[in-house]
Parts: structure tokens; C-alpha cells; sequence
């Protein structure tokens, strides 16, 4: 289970995180964390995985310092990803999302929208997760299935903090 | 060979992303091509991973349209990955680094040395990869192998320039 040994003859910050988080599904499972969402049952269904798959990758992150239960959420470690999730998405908004993204993330605090790195234009800092209001972008496709998860995240919400769905 | 099914559930651009860099090793060859190794041969070399694992990794990149051949350098679409990149390792430069980082990154048309979020603190703006030197840090340690891409990056060097090893 452990990836540990795959990468340990890389001396590298990069490969360091990547033992933690570089399993399948891991990362999705961590944006479902920074969303609010909290129960294993609906992670398993927003991600429509197999339960023991679920299970094993949030022991993972549990034994790693980065989740604690029950319910689910993400610790001050954890929530240090977000940058790193931030980035991986907006390339993906850039590159694989033709018609503008599918999500953008407003500084509640200022009620400015964050541009690609993260970077508040307005306040000129990077806020952290829990300072952001998620909310459908021009780019918003129909969501391809209807759980109650996939249609609480349909309308804004800020994150970190409990989904209600 | 493509992940592309893996995470069809999911209307986002993360697990777009995820598709294209998610498999194992995926991130650590494109860190080695932002890093300006070039060859096949000093790819696997460094990595330490079977040829044929690189060689299929190698082919979804150009595929994938982030990679071209030969030598191998990123394209811009490629390139664009750098603010994740970073922000991984980042992550692992806080959280698994306990002598601090192994790594820092100099803009090198102020001289400054970037921070956390991948901003210059003088130039107020993100520098691509390209305008960035890598030095070895605090933390970094011994190196683990002898290889000639390994002693190449205990020197500064500008990223995306060709590694002379």
C-alpha cells in the first residue's frame, strides 16, 4: 500500500509528495475534501469508485496526517494542497475545457474572482481554501450523473466547509 | 494506454488534467524536462525506471500534445504545467523537508528568489519556467546515485535549457 519505495531513489520534494498523493484517485478524492465534502458515502458516490478503493486511499491520507475522520476532512497539511490541486485544474481549464472553465473560485472577502495562480488580483495574496466561494463557470457543462453531492456543487459554495446535499 | 476512462465520471478539470500527468512517473519526467534533461538515455538513467515504462509514459506526453521528440523538451502546452509542478513540490519542501528546501528557484531578470506560491515578491508577477535558475537550497542532502544528470543538477541552472552532463 504504501507507495513509499516507488520513488526512494528520487531525492526530491516533488517525488516526496507525490508518495502521498501520487496514487489514482487520491487527488480527486482530496478536491471532494476541499469541497466539503464529509462522508464516505458520498465520496463513494460523487466518485463512483469501489468502496475498498475509497477506503484504502483515505487510510492513506489518514496515516499521512493529511485527513482526519470521522467525518472526513482535511487537516492544516492537507489543506496546504490546495495550491497544488488549484494548479493542476486550472491547466486543465486552460487546455482541456473549450469553452472557458467549469469552475471559478471568488475571495469572499473581497468578493474578487482569483485568477490561474491562485493570486487574489484585488488583494494581492493567495488566499487559502477555506477563504474561497466556489461557483459554476462559463464553461459549467450538465453534470453527467445526479447524485446528491453533483447537485449540491451546482450552486456556490464555499469551501472547507460542510456540503449539505 | 490512455487513462482517458479512468475518471470519465468526472466533469472536471482536474481529472482532465489527471488524465494526461496522473500515472506514475508521468511528474517526475516532465520535473526532469523542465529541469532540461533532453535524452531518452539520461531520462532513464536518472529516474531509474524501466525503459519501457519511460518509453510509454514518453509516448502519451507527445500524444498527449505536453512533449515533443527528439530530444525531448516540453511544448508550450507542456510548459504550462509548471505552476503545479511547483506547487507539488512545494508542498513536499514544507511538509517533507525538515532542513528546509532542497530546492529554490531565482528569477533570474531580478535576482530574486521566488516563494511558496511561485511568485517573484519584486516583480510581482509568476515567472514561467524558463525564467527561472534552480540553485540547491538549505535542505538539500548527499545526493543518492552518481549519475550524470544527478551531479549536472547540484550546479545552478536555468530550467528548460538543455542539462550538459
Amino acid at each position: 500500500m504504501p507507495l513509499g519505495s516507488d520513488y526512494s531513489g528520487q531525492s526530491c520534494s516533488l517525488a516526496r509528495c507525490l508518495e502521498i498523493v501520487g496514487e489514482r484517485w487520491t487527488l480527486l478524492i482530496l478536491r471532494d475534501l476541499f469541497f466539503g465534502v464529509r462522508r464516505f458515502g458520498d465520496l463513494q458516490r460523487h466518485l463512483d469508485i469501489p468502496r475498498a478503493v475509497l477506503s484504502a486511499r483515505l487510510a492513506s491520507l489518514v496515516d499521512a496526517g493529511l485527513v482526519e475522520r470521522e467525518p472526513y476532512r482535511l487537516t492544516e497539511r492537507g489543506a496546504d494542497l490546495w495550491p497544488a490541486v488549484h494548479a493542476l485544474m486550472q491547466w486543465g481549464e486552460k487546455h482541456e475545457s473549450p469553452g472557458g472553465p467549469r469552475r471559478v473560485f471568488v475571495h469572499v472577502e473581497c468578493g474578487t474572482q482569483i485568477g490561474l495562480t491562485g493570486v487574489c488580483p484585488r488583494c494581492e495574496r493567495e488566499p487559502r481554501a477555506a477563504e474561497l466561494e466556489m461557483r459554476a463557470g462559463p464553461g459549467a457543462t450538465a453534470p453527467i450523473r445526479d447524485d446528491a453531492v453533483t447537485l449540491a456543487l451546482r450552486e456556490p459554495h464555499r469551501l472547507m466547509t460542510p456540503l449539505t446535499g
